[in-house]
This record gives C-alpha cells, structure tokens and sequence, in this order.
C-alpha cells in the first residue's frame, strides 16, 4: 500500500476573517504541521473571507461563493471542520457549511453513492470554555450523516475553566490532551483516508435511488 | 408580598453513593448554603441510593423508590438537579431522573395544569472538564417542557481545562464564575418561586385535555 | 392586576427572505393570533431580509443591521425565536441571532442585572421531520443563560414522520398537539410576562459586578 | 479480499426488559435479516434484562453483570446501539451503557491503541416523535471519542408526526426512508468492518501512553 497524494481541506469557521488572528486556527494549524510531516497536502480556508449565502441549494447565485469552497471539498480526501464556541454552540458559519454541504448530499459519484462518500471528516474546536464536546458531536455525526466517515479520535479541541479567561494561544499551547488529540486526529484522518483510496467502499447497500 | 415556607429539592445524580463523595454535592451544598440564609428549606436527595426503577410509570412496583422522590418533588417549590459529566453528557441517573418525572407530567394540578406548574427548576453540573452547558441544557429543556419555570441563570457548574485533571472539590472551590452562578441560582429560584406562590400561573390556555 | 402594553417580538430565522412563504413563519404567525385575541402587540421580523453581520459585538458597523433588531428587543417583553431545522439542527440564522444577542448580555440594566432581565422567552421550530426538542433546548438554554425568563411549555413545533416529506403548511396545520402548543406559548409568555411587569425580579443575588 | 468471520453485537436499551415487545428492536431485527444475508453473525442483547451497575468502573462488583456484555463486545466487530426516545434524548440505559464503555475506553489492544479501534459503531433509534437524530449524535460521538470507526449513513431511525402516536411496528414498518437506511447501516458497517479486518489502523500516532 502506498499513501499517495492525500488532500486535506480545513475549512476555519470563526467569526472573524483573516485580518484577525483565530484561536481555531492556531489549533488547525498543529494538525496542519503533522500533515506536513506526513504528507499530506493541505489548505486552510477562512469561511468569513468569503460571501457565503443562506440556503441549501449548491449554488444560491448573487455572489455567492460557496461554489468554490465546494469544489475544494470534492477535490479533498479528509475535511477538517473548525469552530469557535459561543454560547456552548459551534458558530453560526459551522452550522452554515454544514447546511451549504448538506445541499450537495444528494448528489452522487459515479457508483450511486453520495458524493461525499470515501471522504474522512474531522473537527477541531476552541473557547475560552466548555462546549468543545458538543459542537464536536454535532459537526461529527452531520458529516457522517452526509457520507463522510469517522476515525476514531478526530475531535480535537481545547477548552479553559468554567468562565471567562483566556484562548487557546494564550493558555492553551501546552496542554498534552490537546496535543495527543492534534496527532490523533491527523494520523486517523490520514490512516482511514489511505484505506479509502485504496479500498473504495463498495456500491452495495448504499447507492441512492 | 412575604416570602414564606418555601421548599426546595435537590436531586443529585451522581453514580456514587453516599458512601462517596460527590463533587456535584459538594457544589449544591453551596446552594444550600445560601438558601439557608434567604430562608428556603432545602433536603439534598443522592439518587444512587435509592433502588430507582427503569420505566415511565409512577411506580414500577418490584421495590421501586421513585414514587418517594416524585413525592418530595411535588410537595417542593424548588427542583435542583445536580450531575456529573461523563463523555460530555450529563449522567446516566439524571436521564433517569427525567424519565421518571416525565412519567407523570400528564397528571394535573386541581386547575387541570401539570402538577408541575408553579414550581421552579435549575441544574448543577461538575465535572473534570467540557460538557456542563450540554448537560444543563437538556435538564432545563426537559424540565421546561413538563411544566417548570426556569429563571434566568439558574445552571451553575463548574468543570477544568480540556482534558484529565482535578475535580472540583480539589480544583474549583475559587472559581469566581461559578461561586457567582451558585448565587445567581439560589436567589432566582427563590426570586421567582416567591413570585409564583404569590401570583400562580392562571389557568388559561395551558390545561391539559 | 391589569394585563397592560405587553409586546412580543418574533424573530424568523428561516434561511429565506420574505420574498418566499416560510413554514416557520407560518406557525408563528398562529401564535401572534392568539397574541391578537389578548392584546400583546406584535412585530414579525424575517432576520434574512437584513444585513446581519457575523460577529459577538452589539454593533459590528459597516453597514451592519442588527442593531435595530437588538432595540426592538429591548423594548419587547417577551422574545420568539423561530427556526427551521437542517440535519436536525437550528438555522444558521437562529445561531447568529443567538450570538448577536450573547453580545449584549454583559449591559446590565438601571439595577445591575442583565438587560434581558424580565423578559420571556419562548421558541418556534417547524421541519419536514425530527430535530424540533433538540433546536428548542438549545435557543431555550442560550435565552435563559442570558437572562429570559422561560415558561413552561414555550417550545412549540411541528415535525413529519421520518424522512423526507412535506411541511408544515402543507401537512402540519391540523395537528391538534401543535395547535395545544401554540396555544400554551401564547399564554404562558403572556401570563410569566405579565408577572414580571406586575413584579420585576428584584435586584438581589443576581446583578453583574 | 475474502469477507470472513464478521461478528456484531447489539444493545438494545429499551427501558423494557424481554417480557416486553420493543419497537427499537424490532427495527434493529430488519438490520440483523441483511446480516444473517450477507453473512454477518448477530447476538441481540437486551440491557434491561441485565443487572448493570452505575459506575464507570469495568465491574462494580457485587453481581454487576456489564462484563459479560463487555466482553461480547470485545469479541465483535461491529457495535450497534439501539435506543428508545424519552422527551427527545436517548434512554437512561443508553446512556449507562456509554458510561460503562468509557470505564474501559483506555483499556489498550496489544498494539497500545484503545481496545475499541478496528471496531465499527452504528446507531438504531426509535420514537413515536422528534429526538432520533440527538439521539444518534450523541452515541456515534461517544463510541468515535472512544476508539470505534463511524462508516457514513450509520443512523437508521423511525420517529412520527409531532405529538402523540403510534410507534414504530405499529406505523413505521413500511417507511422507506426508513428501510433504505436500514441498509445502509447493515452494508456499511459491513464493509468497513471488513475493511479494518483486512487492513487495521496502523498504530502510529494513536497510541496511549
């Protein structure tokens, strides 16, 4: 078996764009290096850089620039979802991905099966505090929900003490369970992937009508 | 308008007996405390110890001691409900706990309101780190959807930095986020059980068939 | 007690703008019926007609239209949140007035308690199956962590069986439980809101340093 | 690649014990009737009928009857969860039974991963309304945190209208969206448990210390 050409997108939905710096993105980026390491090629898109419309449908017209992002994640092997926490609560823009990505889950590949099939997700959260578990659980099961699958240990997160404190860049850049998390996350994304490509799961019990 | 008699019950669901400490007690002691002070009555009930039945009837019979909680909850003003974290979710007694109350919200009051009407809820979670407003969350919900007035800021909890560590006995007692979240909810249970005891929900729009 | 000068304020935060009919709305607007008949006054808002900007500032500038949004809130007494669900979640939308409102909820009134303080809450949820007690936990959590008061039974939906089917104007209108919860809405928030105008919560246990 | 030897075990945690007929398995039999034809060997457990110790020890002693099932477990590959809806979260025993999971999630196979990896995880839920897909999210979280491989379209569901109802055997069992998720689930945990059998995660960057 030969890893060959693995292709991850992380898609960073925190609420401000690239002209501030984001803790979910410092966090993305530590998977980022082990990717490197690994080779796996990857790109790190700033959601808030960019119009996204409402709606479900693949391309909502006015602008709208989801389209491009999509096509990034039908050219990737693993997507990488990032979020901030407001509230315990993934943000408003992860909640968007996933209903722009679930206007696309009907379609299907070239076996019948949903596009997003032989695909592997993952998440990656920050806060100041609690709420990490969570919005990991729901971006998790609607991604596979959609066709994605799911290693093991792919939500990395970091979190603070009950209250108000300081972010990840701050106070969270040496905690060791975030750390193992970062390499768990990468290495399962890139094992299940590898398996993926060499072994597409069979168009048997799952093509759509 | 006088404050009087007003009860409250606490529920803890730990999975410990009172052989064992239990972090999310020690927390709702610091409730209890302040109740003490503004005058509400309060008893601390560890769910563990009862042999509580599986089901959704009042009483499951076989030695089911349910039916003596659910008594001490209808004759109180105020339900606490205290619970640990574990994997993010609030625990496995406090889902019960939910069941068994669920299991008579179709009974009504002599108005033909739930029995639950005019009485007021909130929640109390510990735990080593992330899950506590998931867990509050879905405790509230269900107690709101049975008939409970849910104050404002009435989940108070405590949980540590991402990953293994102390609890909160050991590691929370000076969290000053929590420490005002425990007064925030023992004044507006109070708060707004007086208020109910002195104007009771009307029973218009809001009785059962 | 006299019933005086109630306002309700609903926010729709269905993905489409009112150049298209929403189901949500539709069941909303059943609640403002009600509202009618017992004199709250009502305002309809459809969040996707506006300019909302990402963000957990109370006014992100630049053309953001939130804040007139926010001030009819303040001068409301009871708030509706309304949501379609995608993959069993709340709307984009709903997430992002939840994280708008969370902007302010550190202004504290004339008293020192949150500026939601004496407010009720409640939550509309339609969608052609499953997702409307999970989106109701959390916009209900999120409200009351910000200081709403929630009234039993304020979370009102309608749902069709599994899978993918019509909606609520087409199949949901005659659904006597709906109808019950409309109704319970409606009178709960009016007769809580009242309450609270008759007799505010008072400033103890509960102001913000 | 030669399918061989696939084991799946699964919990059903109905509150009723197998005096009692129980929707959630009779939708998890339509999953085992795909298996038995595609050569997968199935146990069905009922939780209920066990004596399950709170705790998150391995075994608590004192008749705690969990280690036979954990032991099952270890034995299959794959792993599904059945579970009932009560106001719209999975029951109290699912819960239990993901708590005692956990109590042996940093148990380790000879390779020095989580005894739980090369496993596959999938989800069966049933309701008379609303709560499948919480439900689902939830489990497939905690068994992917815990080590299991989550295949796409592993959450088979049957829930009613909104409100009171009939439940799954009595009004579910022509439901096709129902039926073709049924399929899913059996063919995909199929094919990734064969996948896993045939190519294990490799234990880089996943082992515990």
């Amino acid at each position: 078996m030969v890893l060959s050409n693995l292709k991850a997108i992380f898609i960073n939905t925190s609420l401000k764009s690239t002209k501030e710096p984001s803790n979910t993105e410092s966090l993305m980026q530590e998977v980022q290096k082990i990717y490197k390491e690994i080779n796996v090629e990857s790109e790190m898109i700033r959601l808030a850089d960019y119009n996204i419309a409402l709606g479900v449908e693949e391309d909502m017209g006015n602008g709208d620039e989801w389209p491009q992002i999509y096509t990034k994640v039908l050219e990737a092997d693993i997507l990488i979802i990032g979020s901030p926490i407001w509230l315990g609560e993934k943000s408003s823009l992860a909640t968007q991905a996933i209903e722009r990505l679930y206007g696309s889950s009907s379609k299907t590949n070239e076996k019948g099966q949903s596009v997003f099939y032989n695909k592997v997700g993952g998440v990656v959260v920050t806060g100041n505090e609690d709420g990490a578990k969570h919005a990991s659980a729901s971006i998790l099961y609607s991604l596979s929900h959609m066709g994605f699958v799911i290693p093991p240990n792919v939500d990395t997160y970091w979190v603070g003490e009950a209250g108000p404190g300081e972010s990840y860049m701050k106070a969270g850049k040496d905690n060791e369970f975030t750390k193992g998390h970062v390499r768990m996350l990468a290495y399962n994304t890139m094992h299940l992937a590898t398996m993926l490509q060499n072994t597409p799961i069979p168009a048997k019990g799952n093509t759509m009508e």
